[in-house]
């Protein structure tokens, strides 16, 4: 029962539910399993008051699906509820299949549907937790972030929310912040494995520590932390009392000092006193970080104050309100033959889907068109129309030109500037454009 | 800038945050860093309403912890950011301190000292990002799943939110859920690493496979099920109609079919018309699982309505409304020295403190002190008091018998009957009992 922590086999295939492998095992015994499959991965609705959602994750699913296989020690755990056939089938899986999806960074409305996979039922089913796993949670990590960097119209966030959320989803999430927009993260693993940017000050700890028996000495955990790093570094300034300790960065550091953090209190009446006291004391150019529990809005609340950069936290990892996406895996069409859902009110169109996005001569998006992928491109009402997705695997491998993280994140920069005006505001409202199906018919739905 | 998913090393030293080694570059200068110090994970509230906190997390945290090793690789990563003498001090890292701490599976209230980390500044600082990481997210999990067990009285509840959150979190939550009381899960990683129970039942695409040209075939594919995995397994009654579903699963199964599950529509109205008709064609024995967007209130609400299981996913895996659980780790003692921030409204007492919650002779709890941890156990007013914290690690190594996931869960099925009655509601109020500071002075604060 120890946990590692880290799962030194390279092999995701157990990140997984179990009746992914029970429906296989059932569909090999009555012949279904080889059925040629379509599955759609959309979400029926935005986070609460969303005007749009953001698709991150794409490069890691594939690159998760690329490791999903079945050695013995995977196999070993499923052997007591699979027959021996379905263990046999699971130990030669790979994915043979193709997926086709909405590209990283592209912006997506309900029903966008945001991966297609097309493959066997049982090479497809069996992915559906995995790529739903990653899907949801960076959409989510993406979506609240975006929002945070259009709030801050242009000032450098920094994510820093790496202990307010589990050990490995903080690397996904500082990777998602980092495609909508933010500037750097306090996170390692994330400049490691995706090479983003890092950036850190210190914390009221380095400050306490140069406690002794005569009491605190803010002065000298700030000359501990200049001989260090330089004066360029950011000091922690808010351990004691903010005016002496403005005071005491300055006195130590010279009015070259890079930057001076604010973490609680009420920010935005102590940025102005702050600013004021670094410009008398001739510290012109040190910048002023702040830091402490902001969301988009406290963000946004701070774009009259002298704020040259933000720390967020907790909002960002935890999706501000909206930690998953709701998105979903749900199988359309069978041996071409589209299938739905009825019970209930659950509903959406059957058959597998394209999608297009018009646009005025502006730029500015006007809606969302879904219709069948066999039928041939939807009347546009005369406007331009961006197809929306692009090829990712084929065969069971990567396509070569899959858009890079930088690529993502230059592709949602354009993007955010395409929504109607409305489509930014952070309040509470619609979808920024609605979403319209052409379906088989010709019926609009 | 693959991703690889796993991570391939065993090493956790990169699940954190670069100040913390740019923090132990500037001590290791000017010789602060090793100090002994005393640093304190405690919570400054419950989330919102909340009436208790769960800790969980302690023995992933633990064996996080004993994988803490900068080896080449980790250390070319920071080798841009540091210093050689630094860089020397963390490839010889090894935790060498003294952790003490509640036992998973405890209450914890507003200030305990849910976790006293004690060693010099510089091997104790850098672990901050990766503890407050698995406990943050760890007991925000265990905390909404022991609302859902308590509200669920007694009737099993199947963990099934792998596909809401990111794809490690979701063996943490599995396990977290499984130590608040949860029956079983769907995750597979989760029986692999953690021996806990799995389950599963099928979903809709299974069914919507079974169509042919000829339309639907509900029955093919219940039998196909059925063939597999045999009578006592769980059918998927609600992908078309609901009365017919349940017909065409007992017609297939007979009256000995293990379970139907119901995801979708009014539930309670549903499952009474299920087990009326259930009971009707003689399937008395026939369980009635549901799922679909439960939370603790949904779940509380169908406990007149004749269900068996209940299935959670997305509310259990976001902690219901709080994802997060705000856990700080603070300085608290630097050579002896009590030590604590000043600024704003942040300050809780410094210095290492010690628990105990007191009880009636019901069993009843009263409340939390806490006091100094080198001072006497305090006056309890005449009642008993339990310690609260246990020795985890010595001299860097786990102590032998830290209690298991099977004892935390046992643990805390206890700890939740010792609560007033008011603890268990479900609406938001105050924490359940009050903690209660007695500091050095005696103060009472």
């Amino acid at each position: 029962m120890r946990n590692d922590n880290t799962v030194t086999s390279a092999s995701t295939a157990l990140l997984t539910d179990q009746y992914e492998l029970t429906m296989i095992s059932a569909a090999l015994r009555d012949k279904t399993a080889e059925r040629q499959c379509c599955f759609e991965v959309f979400a029926r609705r935005l986070p609460e008051g969303r005007r749009y959602g953001v698709v991150a994750g794409t490069q890691r699913a594939i690159d998760a699906i690329a490791d999903f296989r079945f050695g013995p020690a995977e196999l070993d755990v499923v052997s007591g509820i699979l027959d021996p056939d379905t263990l046999a089938w699971l130990a030669d899986y790979r994915f043979t299949g193709s997926i086709d999806g909405y590209r990283e960074g592209e912006l997506y409305f309900p029903g966008s549907p945001i991966l297609t996979v097309r493959g066997t039922f049982a090479e497809a089913v069996v992915l559906e937790t995995l790529i739903l796993s990653v899907l949801n949670h960076d959409s989510a990590i993406a979506g609240a972030a975006a929002r945070m960097v259009s709030a801050a119209g242009g000032r450098p966030i920094i994510e820093m929310g790496s202990r307010r959320t589990h050990e490995f989803a903080a690397v996904a999430a500082s990777r998602a912040a980092y495609l909508a927009g933010l500037s750097s993260t306090s996170n390692l693993e994330a400049a490691r494995e995706y090479g983003i940017p890092t950036a850190g000050t210190s914390a009221h700890a380095f400050t306490l520590l140069h406690t002794t028996a005569d009491g605190p000495d803010e002065k000298a955990a700030f000359a501990a932390q200049i001989d260090a790093l330089g004066v360029s570094t950011t000091l922690l300034v808010d351990t004691y009392d903010i005016t002496q300790g403005v005071r005491n960065a300055i006195e130590v550091a010279g009015p070259g000092l890079g930057g001076v953090r604010i973490d609680s209190g009420e920010l935005g009446v102590l940025a102005r006193q702050v600013r004021h006291q670094l410009d008398d004391l001739g510290a012109h150019g040190t910048k002023i970080v702040v830091s402490g529990d902001l969301d988009e809005y406290a963000i946004a609340a701070l774009r009259a104050e002298p704020v040259d950069t933000y720390g967020v936290g907790t909002s960002l990892v935890t999706g501000s309100g909206a930690p998953t996406s709701g998105m979903v895996y749900k199988l359309v069409e069978v041996d071409g033959i589209p299938v739905t859902k009825r019970a209930a009110h659950k509903e959406t169109p059957g058959g597998a889907k394209a999608a297009v996005r018009t646009r005025r001569s502006t730029g500015t998006i006007v809606e969302e068109i879904i219709y069948p992928a066999d039928s041939a491109a939807p009347d546009t009402n005369g406007l331009s129309a961006t197809p929306l997705q692009i090829p990712l695997m084929r065969d069971g491998e990567p396509v070569a030109d899959i858009p890079s993280l930088a690529d993502a994140r230059e592709h949602l920069a354009q993007a955010l500037v395409s929504l109607p005006w409305e489509g930014l505001g952070l309040s509470h409202g619609e979808p920024a454009i609605p979403t319209r199906y052409v379906m088989s018919q010709g019926n609009t739905r």
